[in-house]
This record gives C-alpha cells, structure tokens and sequence, in this order.
C-alpha cells in the first residue's frame, strides 16, 4: 500500500498551487522572503522603486503592481513624498478582523458566538502554554495580575492588563493558528463592549480567576489550566450575558 | 455597584467604533445592510450606478469608492460590459486564507500548526453539532459514509465527501466563530497537500472513522461526538506527521 504520491516531486518550488503565478506576484513572494529570511523589523526601509526594479528586472508597472499587492496583504506601507518608499509593517491577526467580521455578519452571528469561539480557543491555549510558558512569562503573569488588582480604580489599566495577559499565554501557547484567531476575535470583541466599564468590583473579579490562572499554569499541569481557564471564559460569557443581553445578542457588524 | 455605563447611548448607532466614517464608508456599509436585510443570494443584480448614485444621493466617484471597497472585501463583483454592474458575492471564509497564510507564514508557522489548530477546533465543533444537528442532516453525513467507503478508489469522490463531511457538522455546530476558522484552516490545509493522493485503504479509515463520528452523533452525547472527532483529527494529525515528516514541517506560503 505505498501507491501514495510522494510530495517532493509535486512541489517542485514548494508553492501550495498550481497556477503559474503573474510576474507581479512573484516578486511580491519573494520579498515576502525576503523581508522574513532577513527578520526585517516593522518599519525597516526596504530598497526604493528604481532599485528593486534592478534586482527583479522587471518593468516600473509590474513593481509596482507588486508593491500595492503587498500594501493590501498588510506586509508594507509605502511612505511618500522625498525620502519615502516601501517600509516594513509585517502582518498582524488584527488584519483579519474587517474580513472576519463580514463573514460573521453575513452569517448573522453575535458577540455571544465571538465569545463561545473564544470560549473553545482560550483553554486548549491555556493547556498548551502549562508546558512551553518560560518562568519569565509566568512571572510577568504574576505581575500583571497584581497590577490589576492594584490599580482596579483604572479603566484603562485594566484593559491593558487583561489584553497583555491573554496575549502572552497565547504567543506562548506555541500555535500559531490558534493564536491569531484568538487574537482576531479578542479584537472584534473588545470593538463590540468599546465604551462599557467594567465596575471595580467586576474587574477584582477579574484579577482573582486570573490568578488562579497563574497559580495552575506555575504547576506545569495542563490540565488545570485549561479547567482554571475555561472557567474564567465561561464566566465572562455569562457575565455578559447576564448584564448586557442586548449587547450579546446584537449582530456582528462591520465598520471599517 | 452599578456604575457600570450602559452600552445603549454609547452605540447610538449601533456602530462599533467611534471615528467619523467616510461617506463612500457609509454608502459600503448601507449596501452590506441592503444585501442582508433582503437576504440576497449570490448573482443577484444590485441596481446599476446610476441609480445607487440617486438612491444614495452621492457623487459618482464616492459611490465607485464606496464599490471598490465592497468588491475587495468580497462583498460584490463587478460585472464590465453592457448590462453589468454590481452583482452579489456574499463574503466568505476561503476570503480570509490569504491574509491568514501571510500572518502564519511571518510566525514561521507549517502544517502541523495548522491541523494542530483543527484539532482544538473540530472536537468542539462536533460537541456543538451533536445535539444541533438534524436528523436529516445525520442521515446525510451517513450517506456521505457510505459513498466515501464504495468509492474509496476514486480520489476525487473521497476529498469531496472529506469535505462536505467535515463542513455539514461545522455549519450545524450553530458557531459561526468556529466554523469560519475551520473553512480557512482547512482550505490552507488542503492547499497545502494538493496532489497527495491518499492509498484507497487510507481513505476506508477515514470513512470508518467518520462513521464512529455519525454514531456519536445520532446519539446525541456531545461527549462521545467530541471524543470521537479528537480520535480522529489527532489520528490524522499523526498521519501527515509519519508519513509526510517534510510535508508537515514544511513552513506555511503564501500563494495567491
């Protein structure tokens, strides 16, 4: 039963498809490598116009096809005026929110679908950085909560707080699938309640299931991080359900 | 402690977002109502220029802008020619596997991230579905067993029942979250090993493994339709990873 196709052969350049590509697209591929393969940071300049058109040999329109390409896919801008020309941006999960939030909208979802997603993605995180979590990261945990719990009169440090918290576990988590979904749906959420504050009280609240987070991912057992987290994306569903029905039933909506 | 402020007066609107929208923004957002209010299919004709111009009581190049925009998203196309114009698309999740590629491809993430994220997602997909789901739908994804297993010597067959399997228990999982990650995901995976061909005794595992999958679900136990569904995205994860190793770690591309 070896009657399998091997994969080398299929994939000779190791693209995933089988349409030859437009020439605009395969300089914009190969400075997506390049810019990876150098680990060019956000921001870094890339070479301007005429000099990319040397090294691609190709025509002025097909570069610049090319670089619009990559404008779009939020992997550069491109700054004008003197001095200006394409810069790194690399892209981000939040890039996915106008697109992902169409797609809900057509689908008539609400937040509370956004939060039940969130609710299956966030514990199998939780499970998955038990064991790939540095002591660093759990102590930066650590100290995240006490900051919320100390400063739990302050709106805005709690949202940082709680934003950084659920970002390290994911980045930690390993997969970088479920991280930028994650990632995505935290955004369309936290769109969805712009405005509502949270009382002191809720936000304690907050602190103390995070800290239980903290106390099961310092144990290493994934199991119990994955318990102490679901319960805490459980209960903030049903928070939410409970104190604005409204708001959890409204439909998802798209604003650019 | 209710000095919570209630989302009401915040979202005047509805909107979730506070920055003054463009009038061509407006204008896009008004059509995506328009296409959804009277649930129009895919193909439906929207009214031509001209009459968007009046109905909406903007310029001409607001309202290309405002189109433009809808077609990027994949909100419409644009037919050329006599007797075209704006024609209904609907925005769907294979519209995200572009920009999800690029984000995973700059994490360095390969294939085995991406069915590592499937099989976070699938179990609870399956989980939701089983009491969602109904009977015809079951009696469906039966049927699909059966032809998976006369066919198992057609490649084709066997990747189209894969995925209408796989997709009828994510739509009914009632999880819009859920089931647009796991299209995208699957249509990067599937991307990703165009050309391997499974053996035909490969394929009859599948299918058994899908009709323990249907078992579960007509019994209606989340537990046993999640536990039967992690047997076998966890098992086909360790497939692709014995014996595809290269396959499976090759790095995510972005391919357009």
């Amino acid at each position: 039963m070896s009657s399998t196709t091997g994969a080398g052969g299929l994939f000779p350049g190791g693209a995933w498809t089988t349409r030859a590509p437009k020439t605009s697209e395969r300089v914009a591929r190969e400075l997506v490598n390049h810019i990876i393969g150098h680990d060019l940071a956000e921001g870094a300049k890339l070479p301007n116009e005429k000099q990319l058109v040397e090294v691609f040999d190709v025509g002025r329109t097909t570069l610049r096809e090319a670089l619009r390409l990559l404008e779009t896919r939020g992997v550069i801008t491109i700054r004008s005026g003197p001095g200006g020309g394409p810069v790194v941006r690399r892209p981000r999960p939040d890039d996915l929110r106008e697109g992902l939030t169409l797609i809900l909208q057509f689908a008539g979802a609400s937040l509370t679908d956004v939060l039940e997603a969130r609710a299956t993605l966030e514990p199998r995180i939780a499970s998955l950085a038990a064991t790939r979590l540095t002591s660093n990261r759990i102590e930066e945990l650590a100290r995240s909560v006490e900051t919320m719990r100390d400063s739990c009169e302050d709106h805005d440090v709690f949202l940082d707080e709680n934003r950084r918290f659920h970002t390290t576990i994911a980045e930690a988590s390993g997969s970088s699938g479920l991280w930028v979904f994650n990632e995505t749906l935290k955004s369309i959420a936290d769109g969805a309640v712009v405005g509502v504050e949270y009382t002191p009280r809720r936000r304690l609240a907050v602190a103390e299931a995070h800290h239980k987070i903290v106390e099961a991912l310092r144990s290493r057992d994934p199991r119990s991080a994955e318990a102490a987290m679901r319960a805490h994306v459980e209960e903030a569903g049903a928070f939410w359900g409970r104190h604005y029905p409204e708001l959890s039933a409204r439909g998802v909506r798209w604003v650019q």
